[in-house]
């Protein structure tokens, strides 16, 4: 077999993990098993083995990439002459997770049940968070010296509160009536008082 | 066998469901078998039998339970001559919630990743959803009235945005760490702008 460069690694790495979450769409989590994954992504298992052991390291990368780019979207803020608004970071968050017509967010409540029992993807999970409220924190601190958020609430903790938003969405899109970012964003836009108040 | 009174009914039919949420909160939802449930209690598989079908209709108790004290709490806001604030009611639901050292919160979850692939479930929540929603609906059209909230937000979408704060609490104490609702109530009245801005 002739060696593969490592971008077509790359690329085949990224089909089977394309394959893995399509697979999980359908059929969820626990239904399906690598024999449908190495079908869905026209891999033999040789192959697809060659890059994850199992179905557990294939959604543990799909976990990594949503946090990945969550936390990318919460750092270009950091990282901004002129920083997004508060409102307009977490409107961000919501649109991650809005992807792929709402399967991230069925996938996702699927992971939380595993996470409970599963504990290298607990770890996952958690460590996604750990990560993710480390940078609203200082975000909240940029927020609240420039006086866009007030200044008597701890930053940790309401980061802790952000980093559930997320979850919050996935919960309302996944199990409800499958609400868009940009609603959930106006209700909680509009838990506010009046401007002035 | 002697007839039982209503009340020695209605107390046999709460110890079942009590039994059924420590086994629950022990060995989680999958694992706990209706055999489990009848040592727990202490009652024959008859008597267990004779008040609920299967395990699905006791979780679905249990969620019922969870849905009444939460809509219960909010009506009492809604009746109240000089109502509960908006953060009081919703610190009143993460109280709920925080209830039995977590264990409802774990097995919230685990209800989620059920009521996914589980019609009946599925539309039990959805249903308790609804009946949250609704009346949050009425709430936030009140405090919107009453000058505590900005009036130009759609009442109903503020009130899905307050329906998932509840999950959102869930999620953290179930996966991350156990938060406690006092802090977690903290983070969410920091996400504000400073007063009168």
């Amino acid at each position: 077999m002739p060696r593969l460069t490592q971008r077509s690694r790359d690329a085949r790495r990224q089909q089977v993990v394309d394959a893995a979450r399509r697979c999980f769409a359908r059929s969820g989590f626990r239904a399906t098993s690598m024999q449908d994954i190495f079908a869905e992504s026209g891999l033999s298992a040789g192959a697809v083995y060659g890059y994850f052991a199992s179905k557990e390291e294939l959604v543990g990368t799909i976990v990594e990439e949503v946090v990945t780019e969550i936390v990318t979207g919460v750092e270009a803020a950091l990282d901004a002459e002129e920083p997004a608004t508060p409102d307009e970071v977490i409107r961000g968050v919501f649109d991650v997770l809005d992807r792929q017509d709402g399967a991230a967010a069925t996938l996702a409540v699927q992971v939380w049940a595993e996470a409970l029992h599963n504990p290298a993807l607990g770890e996952l999970v958690a460590a996604g968070y750990r990560t993710l409220r480390e940078r609203f924190t200082r975000l909240v601190r940029h927020y609240q010296r420039a006086g866009l958020l007030d200044q008597a609430a701890k930053a940790d903790d309401v980061a802790r509160f952000l980093t559930t938003l997320g979850p919050a969405f996935v919960f309302q899109r996944a199990l409800l009536d499958g609400v868009d970012a940009q609603t959930f964003h106006k209700g909680l836009m509009g838990f506010r008082p009046p401007a002035g108040r």
